[in-house]
């Protein structure tokens, strides 16, 4: 395809999209901030520190330090950093957003706003609504390293424009879908995280799997009210890229979010816990924003775990205690 | 409480139900085939086969291995023994169980008739349908052996009766939640062993987490449609009772439904995988009756997911194909 595609960002998940990207597109051009592991790219063909395993077609790819320059390549631009480093990544920025076609694979909320990223670029860099879509899940980038088959949602008001990046992701091990719940997707995609947090949470406390699967049920009840109280459309929620993403989440022993959860649910406090995994976990953040823009609404939708992590996380509570209370609040 | 129950089955669900209603019930009679195993529980306060460290409270307990004793014994009846087994074990009765409350905790369908659990005792039995209930998880009894938290649902068209059995079987780790679902609940018991089948079959053949999340995704709008068809009524198949036991079946490794999908996924045939697993998943029953009923529908919902398992296990279809094929249908 002849349109060119820029990937913003040098973690996991940017690496597992430029592989895919790069088979599709002729010119794909990547920033990190890691001008040595760019050096590293160049010279082996593999990022030395995420998927070190994936082959890159470097033939493809203009490789940059430079967030311009990566902007001012291409009309598509594929966002894929932690939401925590998103405004700064941006305030290095001279070249116009409001031009481009945004795609976000980011998960959560933009901290410091606490905007979810569609909402960000629109409100801060002001990209219309048309021209903003999500890349979302279910999809574990270690797997799309292995080439296991996955599913992805390309969400974007403008059909056009999500079936242009449904097709630039199409691989034999990549089936896309078009959707136009950007808004939903992206609060689905924020929420999941929290709701796996809890379920490391209730993990480390000693509930069993008999408990995990009723936390799940209720968990996918309480993200239908929840997005459907903020924007308020038809939706299936048990598609795909609402409860598959939530599943492959809560259930998987190698998200952050559960693990940071795993933790908090074992003891450690939530400084320790931070210090111990060495990473921050996107569903801690959300459970912030996701609490205050709950709270803030006319009539907040009834959210037992998100209120149960937020205690804990942001009011000190003890998670034995919150979560003993929250068993009385599920069904 | 003093009304007097009835168990019918000596397996591992049937301990854990005996164990939990021995706490709130006075007069428990317990039915099993197994004469050794009654006196050994006599003995040592233990069942010597299935969850052998759980203390059973033999005062309260009335063993025998006369079914027709255990059926005069009580008003309400709790069967729990693999459903193959039971149109062997109800050919024994002479006491009718017409006049009886009987509360199912079989998932499946009973083989030789092709009707669920519910249907058969009132076709075969004449039980009215207002005398029939059925105790559904998600349960794994091991969990509750260790009086991990567990959640219920009792259901039944005469909702006094299943609030006096949501009574039994409340425990400081039980809660239980009563629903008038009795046809749906039954209908999606069964079919989640097929979905968990499906599961271990993917597995087997080297799917990833990614893969089973879009799985089970489909699978609970598969079972939606499936039920809705079957019998429409305003049910949130999010609910622990459909959502929640389909999870905990799935997502476990332990469950009997995976492991036999597991092994077809890997390669044995459906004889090597029973003379192997030495017991017969209920999932492989269920997937024959649930197709069969579905294909002799009107118009039948759209099942890939039920089809494609029914293809591997009774068309002897190289699961590997049909798989294959099955990506394309699922999104």
């Amino acid at each position: 395809m002849e349109t060119k595609i820029s990937v913003i960002g040098g973690g996991s998940w940017a690496t597992a999209l430029v592989k895919i990207l790069t088979a599709n597109i002729d010119q794909v051009c990547w920033y990190m901030r890691n001008e040595q592991a760019i050096e590293h790219i160049k010279a082996t063909k593999h990022n030395p520190n995420y998927l070190s395993d994936v082959h890159l077609n470097i033939n493809k790819l203009h490789l940059t330090n430079d967030i311009n320059e990566a902007v001012a390549f291409s009309d598509y631009i594929v966002f894929s950093i932690p939401s925590a480093f998103l405004s700064d990544e941006l305030e290095k920025l001279s070249e116009p957003l409001s031009n481009k076609n945004i795609f976000s694979a980011i998960k959560g909320i933009e901290p410091k706003s606490g905007l979810i990223v569609g909402e960000y670029f629109n409100k801060i860099h002001h990209v219309p609504y048309a021209q903003i879509g999500i890349i979302a899940g279910p999809c574990h980038a270690e797997e799309v390293a292995l080439e296991r088959l996955s599913y992805l949602t390309i969400a974007c008001l403008d059909e056009e424009k999500a079936r242009f990046m449904a097709e630039a992701m199409k691989r034999h091990y990549v089936k896309t879908k078009i959707s136009d719940d950007v808004v939903g997707i992206e609060y689905a995609a924020m929420l999941k995280n929290i709701y796996a947090l809890a379920a490391g949470i209730a993990h480390g406390l000693g509930y069993g799997d008999n408990f995990q699967s009723v936390l799940m049920s209720n968990a996918i009840r309480e993200m239908r009210r929840y997005i459907k109280h903020i924007y308020k459309i038809k939706r299936n929620i048990n598609n795909s890229a609402y409860l598959g993403d939530l599943l492959v989440t809560a259930y998987s022993l190698f998200s952050r979010n559960r693990m940071f959860g795993t933790m908090i649910g074992k003891g450690y406090t939530v400084k320790s816990t931070m210090a111990e995994m060495n990473m921050v976990a996107e569903g801690y953040y959300a459970t912030k924003s996701a609490y205050l823009i709950n709270k803030n609404q006319e009539k907040p939708s009834r959210t037992p775990i998100l209120n149960a992590v937020y205690k804990v996380l942001y009011e000190g509570k003890r998670a034995s205690i919150v979560f003993s209370e929250l068993t009385g609040e599920l069904d």
